[in-house]
């Protein structure tokens, strides 16, 4: 499953959506770059660093999880030959709850290409506490 | 002010934190690019889209407060050409308050080379929530 090759950076963003919502942890080791600068922070979490730190942290969401229900929808990035940024908007929701259940988190990734394939390299995701709709954009409360 | 010239991320890298550290809205409007892809995620926060948005979030920040002391550590990062992502560890507190009294923020910084001159063009600030104390690297709960 990890020599699957991802032509560009939305086909590995594709992958890594799918592995998370169906918690296949075969999918996201293949999506993730096995170099030791592969970093990932979660919603609220601190930072993971090293492909292995980060796949033990997958598991553990996987483990004992029922596949959530995920929208995500880019939102804007920046890219050029071999390293591209993309900025996504994440509903994140269980499968029984309403979609006005969802939490809303902001990702940037950071996707490379090494060795012939374009991988994630880094995943920073945060939850915005102050939520004003479904529009991403615009001016919010600042906590700085 | 804003045709001031970045030669490397690095260096604008430094005047972001000048710029913040010294309250300094001239300085801050020079680092980041002009471009609409601006983005800016606070800690907390939703998304800034667009300067205007992000320098109007600065000047707030700024308005009425004392120069806070901010000491930032660079811990890892992709480059290419003309696209560089540092990811780094804030730590900022009022200069009347001790240094256990800092928040600790992770920091992914984007830099964009645009008219011969590195410029930020994204900054996405998360608070870790479990702080297991001043190594950022590790292993901590994850709220996904």
């Amino acid at each position: 499953m990890t020599d699957r090759i991802f032509d560009t950076p939305e086909a590995a963003e594709a992958a890594f959506y799918e592995a998370f919502s169906r918690i296949d942890a075969d999918l996201m080791t293949a999506v993730w770059g096995d170099g030791d600068t592969t970093l990932c922070i979660h919603p609220g979490g601190g930072l993971l660093r090293g492909k292995a730190a980060v796949m033990q942290s997958w598991r553990e969401i996987f483990s004992g999880s029922e596949p959530p229900l995920i929208e995500h929808r880019f939102i804007d990035g920046f890219a050029t030959d071999g390293l591209t940024v993309r900025l996504v908007e994440e509903r994140i929701r269980p499968r029984n709850k309403p979609p006005e259940a969802a939490n809303r988190v902001l990702a940037t990734n950071v996707y490379k290409r090494e060795s012939g394939s374009w991988r994630l390299v880094e995943h920073h995701a945060s939850l915005p506490l102050v939520d004003r709709g479904s529009d991403a954009a615009g001016k919010e409360r600042q906590l700085h």
